[in-house]
């Protein structure tokens, strides 16, 4: 029963600005960064890290936050915390002063997903298991035991939920072997950046046919003559047969969506991601009754499970988009990805960045096993950035993740890779100009 | 046309939760506090100040916020910001890497009004008008240039706001003739706080009863049985002529508050506020539809003007509830002001805390005066505590707002305030253990 003896958390930055990886139709030159928590315990070389994901300015902003937040874990035992998971969790949300600055939104509630994913990560490596291993073997009653269900239960109850798992608690051990023996499927949005030239474009696309993928993302919105043409190079480059999604980064108005769908629709996209701001639950679901059968994607900048609920259930959202460090952790994305099972809406969640593809493969895996027992339409976004840094290294073969055997939620990362890229004294940063 | 030279920013608490003021369902021990921002110029004696509005505990992540934005404003002429209003506004909502930390939403935006507040003073002040002047002043065109229509113009266009605005453009002097002669109407929450005894309430009732209230609130949502009994002692003190408002702080699911709201008809109230949580737009829409003619009342929790646009055109909020320092600032309350205009729903905001009761004022004398020619239901929030630390002192006559008439925004704080409140090393602070 490891005691949690303290916190630290660093600002953790990396230049990737320089090559443009990362540009869209908003985002103009992310430097993919993370506040990295990790708790200490009594126990000798037991630890949990964690981390929030960011695009470098203002990462020491969730550094500020989570050592605001770190009484709630700071000289507790683990199992203090596991044990009333929910109520833990709810606590620390409505800390009665610091509410005001959220309410479960935005800084304060991305950040505090940074401790709530160290806990797990601590919790999984308590047990020896990876993350998801140990939410797959938990019991109906124990995984909705760790979600806080309050202003959501008008679309789903406690009981509710127990039922759902139920349905397939029997066949969990045939979806892991499954996953243990194929993994899950991966697409890529590593030719789909705004930045790139045309002849760069097409080498992308060519390299990672090559690799297996069979799903290509591109970015739109910058204007829509230039998206036409970025969509005509993916076409030529990957065929009829392969998927193509788009991704609009929020930047469009609602009837400027619907007019440029109307025209991107030549292309047959599988989806638009994001094509007005993640706030527009009405505007959304305009967007998917006019541009059916294309689908609405979103949810990465979506704020708390009481949103998605209302994206589900109002129709809006065709393909869930779950974001590891975006709402608060685990236990609401458990919630989450409840909801989306039902109103039968697929989980393909946000990845890329830095540390968000380790670890959205336990939660789409995880998913699979005791949530969501089928893959159709099913797949996990896919970046090739960064991966060199974490310990528990990405395994990716044909496309496919690999599910992770080490225990914990795989974000750990290298002390040498924490200590250079560490803002601003890291020697990566010390010799630029360029950060806050 | 002066120059921004610097900025400074204060962390400024007020130690209230000493004596259960502001004690509701879900807040227990609130120490109203302010972020307090000053734009200095090279103009001598003039300088722009601006507060968003904090619980206590965090206000220091606000000012870390405003520091992180200050080179919005620090080193640019304040015409540079005003003259190009809407797109200035714009760009630092989306600067390129911090926009990830919102957007728009949380902590990060309610700091950032702190800024645009601090920007309208200086404004105010540099013009030699109270801001509620500066704005009946402007025409159309000019009010509307200030607003960032994006995400919001399928439900409003500017140039559906200019006519709009234009409607009652020739009878404004006949409604500012009449505001100078008579205010704007106040309701009072102070007797309607959980913390108080009974015999307390019901001296609170009658001594605000003689000040000429005629608009009570009650805050709700402890448990049904206490909210009763709460409910009859006002309606036993008030009578049933005057109005009775409840608020239940967001402690709801949708079920629950239909239930209680249908046991708590008996009391007639106007209205029920924040009956769940202030992101569940449908779940809003569910309990108007089922409570009717109890209205909905909402606000002080709501992100920004999408969420807003969405709670207006479902009919999700019969009363509009804009807070002076959660969104974006004056120009982000114009754009909501002026949906809540079209969609008929009056306009009553948020206040009391520390310097709200100041900035509304001006909000509803403008909104009155240019924007909706009705006073029908609407009703401003006044609680009368911590008016002493405001060189443009609050002025109420009868339970009704006196416009002021010092130039500016009305929140500049006595110098004497600011250093004995300042966290923590101001007097009121350094004597006692709690805070952080």
């Amino acid at each position: 029963m490891p005691l949690i003896t303290h916190l630290s958390v660093r600002d953790i930055r990396f230049p990737t600005s320089d090559g443009l990886h990362g540009s869209d139709a908003i985002h103009a030159d992310p430097d993919y960064s993370c506040a990295y928590v990790t708790l200490h315990t009594d126990v000798p070389g037991l630890s949990g890290d964690g981390i929030t994901f960011t695009l470098g300015r203002g990462t020491q902003l969730c550094v500020a936050v989570i050592e605001q937040l770190q009484s709630f874990v700071v000289g507790r035992s683990l199992e203090s915390i596991t044990g009333d998971f929910a109520n833990w969790w709810r606590a620390a949300c409505n800390e009665s002063q610091l509410r005001w600055l959220g309410p479960e939104r935005g800084l304060i509630h991305m950040s505090f997903a940074a401790i709530v994913n160290a806990v797990w990560d601590l919790y999984a490596k308590s047990e020896g298991k990876p993350l998801w291993k140990l939410l797959s073997d938990m019991t109906p009653d124990q995984l909705v035991s760790v979600v806080d269900f309050r202003h959501i239960s008008d679309v789903l109850t406690p009981d509710e939920a127990i039922e759902l798992l139920k349905q397939h608690e029997q066949t969990k051990a045939v979806r892991e072997a499954e996953l243990l023996s194929t993994g899950l499927p991966a697409y890529t949005t590593s030719a789909g950046w705004i930045g790139y030239s045309d002849d760069y474009r097409r080498e992308l696309c060519q390299k990672y046919l090559d690799l297996g993928f069979r799903h290509f993302k591109l970015k739109v919105g910058a204007n829509l003559a230039d998206d036409m043409h970025r969509a005509t190079i993916l076409r030529e480059e990957i065929g009829d047969e392969c998927a193509l999604m788009m991704d609009a980064n929020q930047v469009w108005d609602v009837g400027t969506a619907i007019d440029c769908m109307k025209e991107l629709a030549a292309f047959q996209p599988l989806w638009i991601e994001e094509p007005t701001s993640p706030d527009d639950v009405l505007g959304h679901a305009k967007i998917a009754r006019a541009i059916a059968p294309i689908g609405v994607a979103t949810g990465e900048a979506i704020s708390n499970r009481v949103m998605f609920k209302q994206f589900l259930e109002s129709g809006a959202m065709q393909f869930c988009q779950i974001d590891s460090c975006r709402v608060g952790g685990v236990n609401e994305l458990i919630a989450i990805m409840l909801m989306a099972t039902k109103f039968n809406v697929p989980v393909c969640p946000h990845a890329g960045g830095v540390g968000l593809c380790n670890y959205i493969q336990h939660l789409s895996a995880f998913n699979y096993i005791a949530i969501s027992p089928s893959l159709d339409k099913v797949v996990l976004e896919y970046s090739d950035h960064l991966h060199e840094h974490f310990v528990d290294r990405l395994n990716i073969q044909d496309a496919r993740y690999r599910l992770p055997t080490m225990p914990g939620y795989s974000i750990t990362m290298h002390d040498q890779s924490l200590a250079e890229h560490e803002f601003p004294q890291g020697s990566v940063w010390r010799s630029r100009k360029k950060g806050v």
